[in-house]
């Protein structure tokens, strides 16, 4: 049990930490989306790391029991977990802390933990960032969310991107109309994910479903693109009237937001159904260029808070503070600090003044330790006070070569 | 394991939500210590909320391994454990991956668990806030730490505070010169820490020890007030030279925070030895009048990165930032934010553009979401955008009774 030097400084698979200057760069982005949601009238919450396994499983986390770290409370016995989604702690706030009647609007941003790597590039501890509407049913608080993510992926420097809209209602209404039972339909949602039509065909004539209905379930997994909505339009014009209601939401949906964003890029999935269990309506995700997971994703899910004893309609999207970094373009430039200034160690209470009005004005001002020889540049300060006819001023230092402030 | 509806939103024991308005007054708090520690030069860190065991118990971990959760690693069967203290984190940051000469100022924010509450106020997940010097040796780093305790006490609205000064040299020299063994010493470090005197008196009598080492060793356990190093003197003037150095030095280090902050009441405990395994001079701590845990606690702890495979001098000090507001006066009349505005739902690109404005100004931006009944003042908005001669201006509302937006 007893590691080397150099086994202690190992990280586990999937686990990061954040130095300088990258650990700024995060709490500038950080603080900037907080903002933008807090403008929007988003209030923040913090919910806790750690909670009763039952409650973090319930609603939205009902799929995360795998990914989830448990931990025994030793006050107790009972079993705990650490979060691996704040969606269904946030819900629990809404339906059992606040309990208002007008819609509330929370946002929220913490470390969440996964035993294993999902499909946040890798890491086992994303920062999930979020914002949820409750209280409101309808395309207006949809476009909302899907308009702050579009708002999000531009903070974050993410240039170019584009939205994948889907809907829970038309699988859920065409299997319905086909007679699907759980089983039945827990299968085909399975080969739908999969987009593995071959198997999507084996399977629906193996339930003994035929015709129209046939024909749509299969015809489902290929209604994805930015034209799919006018291929549904034909494909399932013999759907019942929940599917066809469904495939109108979506349209609506769309063209609100292209009121707000004419710019950007609405690709369908008819068949995308992440989170299916919980999800009731819309279902979203925000795609970067040459990337093949979302970098957001969210939809609505009413009703979440039932298991708290509260439902209400439901809104909201998720993302990775730490993938927004990795795909965001320019931060570092858009978030630079002025270099530092060194300081002299001295009682002069003259400098202790200027070093003081310096720190008030934003300057990042570094005291001189007694015995350091050290150039001040090492330390990443181009400016120094010096002293001159009693009074402190500002002096340039000159550029030093390949600086070991910066050796990272 | 079914729970109830009511079972469902209990938290565990000492494990905590915030939720709005105060989780905004943490993140005004925590912006404000952040750019505080920024402005002295300290860079953010960000340590991973887990970490392998081997590594956390290490340095000033190796007294948490029963406050540390513990969990097993999926993907390698390796033990992890949830962070319990930043500190061994953040010196493998400097050991391992800046390696820098010149002296490293890093400061870190984040929640630490433990299996049981310990002395911050009940709670089992802190919010760690602290700042580190490594790379320099003395009163004067010892000093700026102490100062920043001063400024982040002061930052968070505690206006009396009391600063208790200790130095393990003292202790440790007493056991030296009188030639008391590892196992004796250890006996003997409980018996002070609970200043159990009959026991101390009782302990050396059994060591053997008599004269004068016997009646500075018996003394260090009342050796304690503001007047302790003047009593120091005398009593220990028998001392090995270490020992009176350490009292010399705690008396420079008390005479240069005078220079700063004459205000501030110091105290000292000659016997206080909180981390006496790993730390290695000044030991210290903060605390504010009635309340008998300490607020931010610190010290000197050399060589703390010697098991990332790079000894260099370190000073630092942590608190947690629930404690500071529980603790702190004022924090909602400093950060309180403008009520918000309410827009109503329209299709105006000019409400559009006045809204984006207002937004960019500062403000929050409430949408109408149509279908909604409510009052604009059930969502906390006292003011709200009504058009008039084609142009969006800003109406006060009236004042609602007891409105539910705030029914927490």
């Amino acid at each position: 049990m007893t590691a080397t030097n150099e086994e202690r400084w190992l990280l586990p698979a999937g686990i990061e930490e954040v130095l300088p200057p990258q650990a700024r760069i995060m709490e500038f982005l950080r603080r900037e989306l907080l903002d933008l949601y807090a403008s929007w009238g988003y209030e923040l919450v913090i919910p806790p790391f750690i909670d009763y396994l039952e409650s973090l499983l319930t609603g939205t986390g009902q799929d995360l029991d795998l990914q989830t770290f448990k931990l025994t409370d030793q006050l107790t016995g009972r079993l705990l977990g650490v979060r691996a989604d704040m969606t269904p702690q946030v819900a629990r706030m809404d339906a059992h802390h606040l309990r208002r009647d007008a819609p509330t609007r929370l946002c929220y941003l913490g470390t969440v933990l996964h035993t294993r790597a999902d499909g946040f590039g890798g890491t086992r501890s994303p920062l999930q960032i979020g914002a949820e509407i409750y209280g409101h049913s309808g395309i207006e608080s949809d476009t909302e969310i899907l308009r702050l993510i579009l708002l999000t992926l531009r903070a974050a420097g993410i240039a170019e991107s584009y939205l994948d809209l889907g809907h829970v209602g038309i699988f859920r209404g065409l299997a319905r109309q086909a007679g699907l039972d759980a089983n039945q339909e827990h299968a085909l949602f399975g080969a739908l994910q999969r987009k593995a039509i071959p198997e999507i065909e084996s399977l629906i004539g193996g339930f003994g479903v035929t015709g129209a209905p046939a024909r749509m379930l299969i015809a489902l997994a290929e209604l994805n693109g930015s034209d799919a909505l006018t291929r549904a339009d034909a494909l399932l014009s013999a759907a019942d009237r929940p599917v066809r209601e469904a495939v109108d939401y979506l349209r609506r949906l769309a063209d609100e937001l292209n009121r707000w964003h004419p710019e950007v890029s609405v690709h369908y999935d008819l068949a995308e159904l992440r989170g299916y269990h919980y999800k009731t309506g819309s279902v979203f995700a925000a795609f970067v260029p040459g990337w093949g997971l979302e970098v957001a994703r969210g939809g609505r899910y009413d009703d979440i808070g039932r298991v708290f004893g509260r439902a209400r309609p439901a809104v909201g999207f998720s993302t990775d503070l730490k993938s927004l970094l990795q795909h965001g373009q320019g931060l570092e430039q858009r978030y630079r600090e002025t270099d530092p200034v060194y300081a002299p160690w001295s009682a002069d209470p003259a400098l202790r003044e200027t070093v003081e009005r310096l720190r008030a004005s934003g300057e990042r001002v570094i005291n001189a330790l007694p015995g350091q020889q050290q150039d001040p540049r090492q330390l990443g300060c181009r400016r120094m006070l010096a002293e001159r006819d009693g009074r402190w001023e500002l002096q340039t230092l000159g550029k030093v070569d390949s600086p070991s402030f910066d050796n990272q």
